[in-house]
């Protein structure tokens, strides 16, 4: 047999949580070949000296940062590196006529001055106008054509998979709740004390309440699904590892509209949504592991209110598979190849 | 010295996790002594052969539940016993001349046709009228002279410690959404697949929607205090083994009231109310193990809310220390003696 | 396209841990199909009422136990029911000329009276010469030709991969330690108050001290390989869903030994044992989801001590995957097809 | 009624997880009152500013460490700090003329070549002959007249009541294995990656096999007691917060000897030391949160070892509340002044 036929791709950050993540992934993908892994920190390491459980399984040194380098390689390349240091390295993959994927926050926010407010001064503003934001449910024929494609943060995933159907119909016009509880792996993997065993095991706590930087992103693109309202949203941290579940309250007609037609019509034929219904809630463990949102809803006329729950895992469909599926997009493979793997429950 | 003048208590039902952490604040308490543990299901060992923890800790043989052998040896009855099972031995402690403190959910519904909604036909219902709902903060004249106090849900006495006082104001007008999350002792100590320790780790979910046995329970005590609305209550399970933590979301004036002033003139007194204002929000392991309820919260001008954070013990001040804080009331004895142990943290 | 190429194969007791388990790993195994599903307790039911998470995942009707319909469907019969009711089903499957893996004890002890002491008098002694323990570093070629195969217990399993090197290098003469801890899915989806979360969480214990069923068949295995002692096995519960480590102790001329020579001799082309020698030792985490054994050692000259640790998933190489590894060889597949997802880590 | 008559105390670093709980005893113990309170990290802030679940328990403000400044205030003077460092604190507070009990390792080893070979150069080796091991079961006497007395390990106190009886019953001649599993708060409150909930969750791993510092320190009270072999020691690392499990393997005359007569001889008076002997075997939780160490023990004749298993937790009995308990001694307060608090179970 002749030359591997799959396609070179490149992980800029191959060691937090994201970049490891997109390996678990990547590594069994049949259509892709990891041809470049960086990481500051880890330069000149084998991705087994970092994380044992990979030897045997991918051999790889670890090289700096190097945008250029990785364009060289491969074909797309991902970016998982903090908000802020991936702007300039998209701007060196896109000039070499790569596309780009990027897990960072760079690329979200449409408007320069909304992400000054969370993040600092764009260095890039010209290339938001052309970054796609990577939910394929929402953005499915921009995503293939895209040259720079933004991953979209875990939370906000969650939260519009939930509301984007509602808003369409016109039915975000009161008042919108977004009560989110997250795994730890979220918050990346730097050593913070807050972030210790002990401070996390046994405990549950809400945190940066009505001010966190996902708020406008969610807030973005629930106005351009036909939202009016601005949401609350208050992330809490899950003693988990992975995982977000959000309770969604959205009060007015959406407590007595026809949900099931609804998600129906916007999810039905959606091969990573797992519509259900009024039937069992959704659970983190449904979702471990996999590329797949479950969604479910009651409502409750009493108290005119639609709650929604979706599930997702922040690591996979919230960022790393998500991105994988976005790259299935922009190569032409089918969609859901090398993403169909069954929850890891229990 | 003379005879031991500590006041003899009975617990009814000694084994199940109520039952267990109403021994492990009576039997440190300096003003009482258990004279009585009862167990239908373990009758006839001692307490140590259920719990080895208890060995060399007190010195008890389990007997089968019988409200007038309780009755017979002690002043103040608990009962921590299924909901159902509590009427006849309430009513016979009762009639035996003792204060009764029950733990179930017999005697906290006013109104026989709400209970009977929800758990069956009360079998009991003149003593509904003279009961007193257990939450000190709430009913403190009352419960000192109470024959039979209806210890509260542990859901309820999270809600209503953060929204009562806003309802005394006339600020719960609009809507209210109560997104409770809690341990799992909660569900009490019975073997059921999905408690088992692999159904629960590193998962979360909701259950019950709008449809949970403490909802009526919030709402009467919720309108007793001046609220005008149903509110809506969503109970999730936690993978940790004690807490519950409560976002509760109020719409409407709430939003720009002086929640500061509104708590302080409610709970600035209350010495297991531990107000954080707009500071860290509470979290579970700050009352872990403690009679203490952590209230904080946050306003959204943008989205019209006003956001309540409380966290209990639910074994606790949830459950147990509340009763013997209703003890204490009842006896005569400082309010506070034998509940100030810190919290176990981490 | 033609007929679908893929085996069939089937699952009696597919909604316990190890049923479920067998479905995560032959769902998307490219070269079977799983055709016969069964479940006494939910008959009639669908997987998916089952287990939401496969929703969407795979279209399948729970029928009762039934070795004959499962023989009449398929080419290889997967049994996940408990001992002592594996052995009919075994006996009806072979006799309608299907290949046999069962996943119970019921043919793992080659003497009736050893399985007598430990399980009861067993039902078809006459099948215990000709079954096959079922890990293929062991017994592969017998594995390719064998009827009966029995799968080893998921504690055995990773204490022999530790031992047998050592064993059939004529090290194992002295005294034998196996402390080993397990997560909690190795006592299967029954509802028992002792695997509640409370009861686990943040807990851990010893069990079964020098008295597990899983002795005697550490015992036979070591025996076979050479070993010339009754080791001590000292299971210990942890609070994790899965994985178990062995710490093992091995006294005498081991401590002294070329262990990396001898295990590099056992196990160096082994596809699914990685070796970590004196470096990092392995941990549960490196093995989470996969079919893999990761082995370490270091040497105590002082103590006169080998110390060799081993790591599995006690629901993948320590019975389902372990199980499918067998399949693939019994069908003449490679051996590694659909085993080689790496780690679920974090 | 007069002056509060409680003995004033000292900690310096009262911001650890060892100071913290040292707080959690010392604020409710009736015998004396905590005057002081320091970090060089948190020093300015309140002690409810770090830790927000003391609000309304304990009012102080951190200072930074002073050991005179401590040792004007107080009559005992805790040192919570890393060793090294409390070398100077402990001669200053020594020089001033009071009491100091060092939870650090800095005066357990009695030989300044075996500290130096595991933590360095000791900086004041004159002291060492006069510090006591603060094992009140082990020297009480010795304790009671201490001017200075060196907290144990938290490993060293679970493995040497366990091994101590059989050492002075001449027991310990063989070989000696001690496997230790801890949670994570025995590695401090300080950020590192492996210590984040992410990795240790859902994890399990031995480390620093045979090469921990607190092997020394086992030895060396080992040997004092009459045990003639160098156990190997191996610790491992348990997704819990608190607690150390030491199964304890004694190959030799233990496996036959009579360890219910030897334990009760040592032990049966201890009022902390709670004898499980043949039964249900001693588990995290029957400790946590308090004083005690549970010791159970079986034997195995086939394999000529005597198995011990002990509990602690390692803050508590481990550290910081035997630390309470030495200081009752110190005082002349009843030993088990403030110390009987039942486990927090579940």
């Amino acid at each position: 047999m002749g030359a591997d036929a799959r396609i070179p791709v490149a992980i800029v950050g191959a060691t937090g949580y994201v970049g490891a993540e997109l390996l678990r992934w990547l590594i069994p993908h049949p259509g892709v070949r990891v041809v470049f892994t960086s990481s500051d920190q880890h330069q000149g390491k084998s991705l087994a000296d970092v994380y044992p459980f990979l030897r045997g399984v991918i051999d790889a040194t670890l090289v700096p940062h190097d945008a250029v380098a990785a364009a060289a390689a491969a074909e797309v390349v991902f970016l998982a590196v903090p908000h802020g240091t991936a702007v300039p390295l998209a701007e060196a993959a896109l000039a070499a006529g790569r596309r780009v994927i990027d897990a960072s926050a760079d690329f979200r926010l449409k408007d320069p001055a909304v992400y000054a407010r969370w993040y600092g001064t764009h260095a890039a503003p010209h290339l938001l106008p052309e970054s796609v934001y990577g939910i394929p449910e929402l953005y499915r024929d921009a995503i293939r054509s895209a040259r720079l494609i933004a991953g979209p943060g875990c939370y906000p995933t969650g939260a519009l998979l939930g509301l984007v159907p509602l808003a369409r119909a016109g039915l975000v016009t009161d008042s919108v709740v977004i009560d989110a509880k997250s795994g730890t792996t979220g918050a990346g993997r730097s050593a913070k004390v807050e972030q210790l065993f002990a401070e996390v095991t046994e405990n549950f706590r809400p945190y940066a309440i009505d001010a966190h930087r996902h708020a406008p992103e969610i807030e973005q693109e629930l106005r351009a699904a036909g939202g009016k309202v601005t949401p609350v949203f208050v992330p809490h941290l899950l003693p988990v590892s992975r995982g977000i579940l959000s309770t969604i309250y959205v009060s007015g007609k959406a407590a007595e509209a026809d949900l099931g037609a609804i998600f129906e019509k916007a999810w039905g034929a959606e091969p990573f949504i797992s519509l259900r219904g009024e039937g069992p809630p959704p659970e983190l463990r449904d979702v471990r592991g996999t590329n797949r949102c479950a969604i479910g809803w009651r409502q409750s006329r009493a108290a005119g209110q639609a709650i929604i729950v979706t599930a997702i895992d922040n690591l996979a469909k919230g960022t790393s598979s998500q991105a994988v599926q976005c790259m299935n997009l922009v190569l032409g493979l089918p969609e859901t190849t090398g993403l169909e793997a069954p929850a890891l429950a229990p």
